[in-house]
């Protein structure tokens, strides 16, 4: 049992764990060892205060160190279920259950809001890991919708196992799989009752389909936590990073504009903080 | 006419600051040259993230070279009181008037919030600033209550001036001044009616005075900007750190815990890109 389950490894997921840390807090971080694509993207930052006119590979930089030195290591496993079980909550990542007595999620603001009945087909031939669910295509006709190149590898995991592969992707991506089959527009919804069995594209085109990956950079918070209560894209909280759900945080982009580090690293520190809080009352509350 | 009027140069200050400029709008930054006292007095920051573990003092100098390079200069004024013009802010410092069409607050937490009847006698036999009224209190009876050991240099001067001088301070000012008499207690309360014509001690012992200065590092903000919505010591804000007043923000410590840098610069942010939005809307409001 962790004390905090922290998805995302931005600014503010960053902000937050160097807080746990420094207050011994038994964390797992969930996300990439690189840290914050978005930073490492970034061509100058101007406004941070301490860091004077700095590239975002600097910068991210600078994080990877400080988060080494404090001894905090992501875990690069893709968390696409949390499930408030009264107390606790489970976190499925990569098909593995952890289990934590908070959650932060400050996991960026997702690209798309998520397809037409994605949410509802998920995990009835929706999948968003084609590592942990690419076997049970085996021989089978399926699709991947991938927005993020560095998962290009699991596009050709998905060719090497499915007998036929729908592939769309945002970045170009080309083949000579004699299976495959790239698409040029983008997966607007997905059809089925109790499984899905098609996809549609934005000019309307129908394929059938036994199963579709979607492979995002990030999944949208509402898939991933049904219930929780959003503003449109954005996580609702209150003014200390709390969602609808007690014990579950948010922090960074995911909960509203200015897309901005300083906002994403003090709302970390803020969601730390409240978390703090939190765990003292479980502790009282378990006496 | 200022865009706008930052009031604090902390680390919330500082972020909104550098945010405003880069976004060329015209600032008026009230606060020290030296920027953050508190942060300056930090042994060790652990917890802001992209600055590894460093002392206080040298994040303060990353602070100043970062605004010096940004061509952002504090005014050395004292912020005494705000107004709502309806549309715009007269802000009043060392009894210079200054207009903005909005204005942050990033003052901290004030230490006091404020001896009784404090807010009712500002003006009338109480000043902030003893280089503005002094001369007032040529060879008459005053009391000066300070808590901010930078500001001995203004207890020296009213020595000079006042013919009686009743010196409180939290820092064991001493002195030889045969005008002069130190007070082994704290000010709890002051009296009068038009005028502020004695002080109660903590003990309830009164003395009479012609007036009073309190010197203190900030000023509490509903006393600075009367009918501002507070929790406590606290301004209520939204998430937008936006005030009960249109245009008035206020961001960091003053706002509430976490009493951190992270969570200031944030705050600061947040604030910086509300107060460009409602700029654009009163640019609109105007054509």
């Amino acid at each position: 049992m962790f004390d905090v389950a922290i998805i995302g490894t931005g600014p503010a997921g960053l902000s937050a764990a160097l807080t746990l840390k420094l207050h011994n807090k038994d964390i797992i971080w969930f996300g990439s060892n690189e840290l914050s694509d978005k930073v490492g993207k970034s061509e100058k930052i101007a406004n941070y205060p301490g860091v004077p006119m700095i590239s975002g590979p600097d910068l991210n930089r600078h994080f990877r160190e400080q988060a080494k030195e404090m001894g905090l290591e992501p875990v690069d496993k893709r968390v696409t279920n949390i499930a408030d079980m009264g107390g606790t909550f489970m976190v499925l990542a990569d098909n593995e259950m952890f289990e934590a007595r908070t959650v932060l999620l400050a996991t960026g603001i997702a690209a798309a809001k998520g397809m037409e009945n994605e949410a509802r087909l998920l995990g009835a031939g929706v999948s968003y890991c084609a590592t942990c669910d690419g076997f049970l295509y085996k021989g089978k006709t399926a699709a991947v919708y991938c927005t993020d190149e560095r998962m290009e590898h699991d596009i050709k995991y998905l060719e090497e196992i499915c007998g036929k592969l729908y592939i769309y992707t945002s970045f170009g991506y080309t083949t000579d799989a004699e299976n495959a089959e790239i698409l040029r527009l983008p997966v607007r919804k997905l059809d089925g009752g109790m499984k899905c069995d098609s996809i549609e594209l934005t000019d309307g085109t129908k394929i059938d389909v036994d199963g579709i990956f979607i492979l995002r950079p990030a999944i949208a918070p509402s898939t991933v936590m049904p219930g929780l209560e959003m503003d449109g894209a954005h996580i609702i909280v209150n003014r200390s990073q709390e969602t609808n759900f007690k014990g579950f945080y948010a922090a960074g982009d995911c909960t509203g504009r200015p897309y901005q580090i300083a906002k994403a690293v003090g709302e970390g520190n803020i969601a730390a903080h409240a978390i703090l809080e939190r765990l003292s009352e479980i502790e009282k509350e378990n006496k």
